[in-house]
């Protein structure tokens, strides 16, 4: 029975799995950053091997061919260095890659119509149709969009307490919790007709590179009582369907595949394959109204379900459930 | 009679007058970049040497001392070889910095009590109080505010145009105005679910630096009869209105003094003592209902009147305007 080397190379984390046409999951290991255009080409490919190392076993299994699912699949990505680099251990065929959009959707459903919305850092909706990536919306940095995503939040959070700080914008808790996340403490003093301590989470925050104000989504999601963090998360659910819509279009048709680590619990374990919604995946849930939505905890399934149909093996309910199921008692274990 | 010379030192240029206790004007000159935080101590020194020197007539006259002007006043400043730099030219005593706020407001007005209002590429208001800076508001930089900006208008056009192209926003007039001023064509072709055009105009946007943005802001102005960029212009009045209430108060008192090339058309000729209002300036003028509002096209006037009040020279209302009338006349030949 042909086996194949699944790999999802995600910028926190790549997964690589082993399945054989059947569905039965062979092998299952993690590693580093495997995204070439955040970690750079090296450092990715150091990712795929290892982590696909791990999943083969490290001895020689013969595999028929090796599926990569990353975000800007279409850039150069090497793809003929990890056929090269993983041959000893016995992978033959090709390397293939596909988006990431699709590796998350293929995670949730084998349905060849639907949708995904994934957010994390970013945030992106696709529609699928025919089992292929139709249309994509977003997914266009924290610089021109990633709307409701995870820096679109931390940096909302960082502007709503510098306009409190100069009497701006309305008093927040939030102010208090950024503070305190970046060590500093509240004081009245004042240097320039400021407050002294606004100046210095200036200097901290244009320190820092820009993405890095993610890290400031959690603290409106903890603070819904207050009225500013309570309107940021309330922006957030607006964006992200909003995302959704300009995909799926007037009359949507099939399931909705939710993932990243903003809608779903990834974020601690590295991967899952189907995980519990995080508070701001139950609100987006909410705001879908009737539509049939599928959390995802990464697209490695998806990678699987994709390469053994790139071996021409038709995924029915039975094999994928065998292969959800199979990276399910891995990550368990 | 005492002469002071007096430094407008702005990130776009550099503006030098040279006055006596009369309010005469003996020379003025410009010159390249002359902040040091934006262009670097050595640059902005230069800067302010070539102007002063300029100014000076190139030969030795007494000078009583020397008063800059500039953003980030508080940061370390080469005064020490500013003084050093121009004692061969006759500059004795001290040099001081202030706050190109300050500057900006003494130009428009020797009263010791109002505001100012700066928009260019960045945005702050402060108020005056007893001749000395006293609440600044914003100012906080591209990442974290500087609302109503030239940045900020510009980035939300781009935002605007990215969220048109893949269908997430409104069809917008930007959209056809930005891809023709970043040289790019609209084309149906699309790559991986999305408009090829948006691919390449991300790739363009994400080249420059992120306040590179603030070349899209007149596109904005230009095009008002469209909905989105008329809605953008709303916003920015809206913005600029509030920071500057923010340090105005529950009971305003003074003029407002107007200052920026967002806000007053002193971008083309460098430096403009009094000039006319830009569109949007008329816009946050109208917006401001009652207030005095004092148009002003730089810093050097406010300088110069510092200056004087560092030498223990009161500036009257006869000085003020022999030093207007004098940078004035100096502008038009």
């Amino acid at each position: 029975m042909s086996r194949i080397l699944a790999i999802d190379a995600g910028g926190t984390s790549t997964r690589a799995v082993v399945v054989d046409t059947s569905g039965r999951v062979h092998g299952y290991a993690t590693a580093g950053s495997g995204n070439p255009v955040s970690a750079g080409a090296e450092l990715a490919l150091e990712s795929w091997v290892a982590a696909a190392t791990d999943a083969l076993g490290g001895h020689e299994t013969p595999v028929a061919g090796a599926l990569v699912v990353m975000a800007g699949a279409s850039a150069g990505v090497p793809t003929a260095r990890l056929a090269e680099r993983l041959a000893p251990l016995g992978l033959s065929g090709e390397v293939r890659v596909e988006s990431d959009l699709l590796g998350a959707y293929c995670s949730g459903t084998i349905r060849p119509d639907g949708c995904a919305l994934v957010a994390g850092t970013g945030a992106v909706a696709a529609r699928i149709a025919g089992g292929r990536l139709h249309t994509v919306a977003d997914g266009t940095g924290w610089l021109l969009g990633d709307e409701g995503s995870g820096y679109w939040v931390g940096h909302r959070v960082a502007t709503a307490v510098v306009a409190a700080l100069d009497g701006r914008g309305p008093e927040t808790a939030l102010t208090g919790a950024v503070l305190h996340h970046v060590g500093l403490a509240p004081s009245p003093e004042r240097v320039d007709g400021r407050p002294a301590v606004l100046l210095e989470l200036m200097r901290a925050l244009y320190a820092a590179r820009p993405v890095e104000l993610a890290r400031f989504a959690p603290l409106a999601l903890e603070l819904e009582d207050d009225a500013v963090a309570a309107s940021i998360v309330a922006g957030a659910v607006d964006a992200l369907t909003g995302t959704l819509t300009a995909v799926r279009g007037p009359h949507p048709a099939g399931p909705v595949v939710l993932g990243g680590g903003l809608l779903t619990g990834s974020r601690q374990g590295g991967a899952a394959v189907s995980i519990e919604p995080t508070r701001l995946g139950h609100k987006v849930i909410e705001a879908l109204g009737e539509a049939h939505v599928i959390p995802v905890g990464s697209g490695v399934v998806g990678a699987a379900v994709l390469g053994l149909r790139s071996l021409g093996q038709e995924v029915d309910d039975r094999i994928f459930a065998s292969l959800r199921d199979g990276v399910a008692q891995r990550l368990a274990t």
